[in-house]
């Protein structure tokens, strides 16, 4: 089997398991999540690091750049012109040219602004930015962004950090029918399980964060969100059976190989 | 960390998946199934093994019996009679003295029957054997087979070949929670995400047939299900976030590492 | 249209909305909720009834007997044997010979003893009673139920109290298909909307109480419950439509009424 | 208690229940269907309408204007312009000057158009017009039509006439919660039960069109929808219980009236 590869825009991964860097205890137990779930891409909120004393560390000097890709994200943005801001800094910060767009006006239940979502990925890609957004899950607003030249899109299974599952699942399906280039699964994923179903019904990999950081042991669920989305990928190509109303016995007295003939 | 075993009965086991040999397209499939899925106890019914031509190579001689450890099961049977008498069979033959007891009278929906399958198993329990019962999720039908002996109980997530995953999801909960043996759920698993489902919430292991069997490529799938598997148990073992009905931010601006004192 | 009667054993009914007595804050509120919901069979627990004190008025004075007709129950009885004592003792009282059978081992999750029930109900029947059993959702004891005798096999939504709605849908399902005899959704009901589910399904009818007593206004909830009671039969007789996985206008522009030639 | 009514901009009703005017059959049964509804608002498509023949009765014909408010709406409409021409050609032929705003560019799933909706609304709104849009249930979009003067927001339940429900239950609770103006829901409603749940969690109306008109009877769906609504509202006046995870007996043998001091 050719290897099975993860292409967004410009960049190619063997992971389809994308992590935040948010809420982990310490930075010791972020290293060990992230080296834990085999992960290529982190994705970085640019307004968490602390850029106003030069000298001290930041949350990037205790990223492997060698061996993780940087995803700078524009969390805390209310506004289709603060993102904007964000990625220019990122960029201006030597960080990789692309960005996870995620402008949000709503402090209660961080669902994102469909339309500054939009605004903002029209102007960062005609900029030269590889533009990744983070959207409800809109199968018309996907065709739009998708028009305007996003590199992937980003549909929630639940709001970020309620650990919901995929609440959005039929419309998830629709917008990964309709797609022209992967859809990732982004915030609500709880669970290895919720992991597990996005791959299965053909997400091309799943953005994580809360679900591993706050977990009991971060470090053991981050191989947990390995496993399991290994496991939905693989059982994505090898094809599921179908639901059925009813049952079909798995043990059949006739007409299979070791039946009396 | 100790190993973490699965002990049923008098046996111990490092996979947490049982695999049923019914419905495979052939015995080689079945074979690389197996292998695939990392399985080291493999069911099958006594009643589909054609003992009629002596000389003749049944299912059971394409099983590497050093390898997977042979639990007889009594699909077909309608009555605790014939269900016990499948039981004698099986130790006849010199399998071992175990036996996976499904007493299903329905040939619709093939649920099994509460008070027969209590009946059998109390007797089979008396005459030495290790019984795991195949039931519908009912936790007070559990308790009876607890109270009787049953090494194990195994309710059904959704109808045999299903694939509907646990439908009986909250009942399921509640014979795990209740249990003084390994709960293993058995029949309706579809894909993966349903084993991590039915691993996350703390069962012991999970028996899968059809899903496999039957998948477009049952040797990938088999691989899928042993992933699924092991995420879902990392992830019990783990501690998996609460369900909130509220988004919290995972890329938060204040009082975490990294962010402005 | 002829009038759309529900008969249970030797009764007959107009109102397919059975109710308990069980948790109101006051007698008063009980009977304006009775009044609201139209039902005209209420069900008493016996064990609830303070027969200590001959001459003190106990639930049963605040039921007008001639507008309901009181259903004896068994809640509270945790053997077979308890339960065909209630029985017995509800007879001695008067009480008309027809038994509500809950036999309850569990203290925690209120869940049903299929063994004990199938028992009580067949010891009953031989008495000649008119045996209502309460069960867990299990199609297989459903049918051995009515083989002994039934008249009615009343499956729970969800345990007791929980207001969880129907969460054995499918299961319950099934029970409705193959029943010979009115299938009473029991226990579960939490709003409406879960009680016309339930007669959307075919239900014959739905037994509430908590939902009903515990409501911020019982009375208005009463109601409530009626007309979903209503609705939801009128649906299954009218025919709803098919679940489509894909959209269909409803507004199309050719080939209907009113559109251009 | 004062009357409960519905006020949507300027107009009041007693009835939550608005029906659409497509699928149905013959002219005869939309007619029943109206009257066993008692809807007091009737959607028509206008691009259904066939205008080329002056003269000859039309859809509007058969609908009783001294009964029914006519909500004009623009289904067919793929863009903000052509929904903004047909609002403009309802108010010319003397049409209510309030209009059901759909902008729907996916001739597959008709879901719609979020960025043109807002357009459409905003232009609606300055023209005069009381604008109802139809939305996927995006809170964002929500708070941003209601910013520009939408007098109502109609999320869907789920694609129009796939009769599957709330499937977007948690993001339409996210925008009553949040809302300023009544939330309909609209779409996906299948059967009484999915209304009644819409109205139990605070909805203030209901658009439905294929699950009546589609109906094996129409006109007795029409009144079990009717029923439905009524008896959502009153759940919602009356206050439900809330679930719990276990259950709560309803025969209680302690505590309450009745009980054994």
């Amino acid at each position: 089997m050719t290897e099975d590869l993860l292409t967004i825009g410009s960049r190619t991964f063997r992971s389809r398991l994308l992590l935040g860097t948010g809420k982990y205890r310490n930075f010791e137990e972020m290293q060990q999540s992230l080296e834990a779930s085999g992960t290529e891409v982190v994705t970085v909120a640019l307004r968490r690091l602390d850029l106003s004393r030069p000298g001290q560390p930041t949350l990037l000097d205790y990223l492997d750049t060698e061996r993780y890709t940087i995803l700078p994200n524009t969390a805390g943005c209310k506004t289709a012109e603060e993102a904007i801001q964000i990625a220019h800094l990122a960029a201006a910060m030597g960080l990789p040219r692309w960005v996870k767009l995620e402008v949000i006006p709503d402090p209660d239940y961080l669902l994102p602004d469909p339309v500054a979502t939009l605004e903002a990925t029209r102007q960062l890609v005609k900029e030269g930015f590889e533009v990744l957004p983070y959207i409800n899950a809109d199968p018309v607003l996907a065709r739009h962004l998708q028009d305007v030249g996003a590199v992937t899109v980003m549909p929630l299974g639940s709001p970020i950090g309620s650990g919901q599952g995929l609440l959005n699942l039929p419309q998830i399906q629709i917008i990964i029918e309709q797609a022209r280039v992967p859809v990732i699964v982004d915030a609500g994923i709880g669970a290895p399980s919720d992991a597990a179903l996005a791959m299965e019904l053909g997400a091309a990999a799943c953005l994580i964060n809360t679900a591993v950081a706050q977990a009991g042991n971060p470090v053991l669920m981050a191989r947990a969100m390995k496993l399991a989305i290994e496991a939905g990928r693989a059982a994505f190509l090898a094809g599921r059976i179908p639901r059925r109303p009813q049952a079909v016995a798995s043990s059949p007295l006739t007409g299979l190989v070791g039946s009396p003939s």
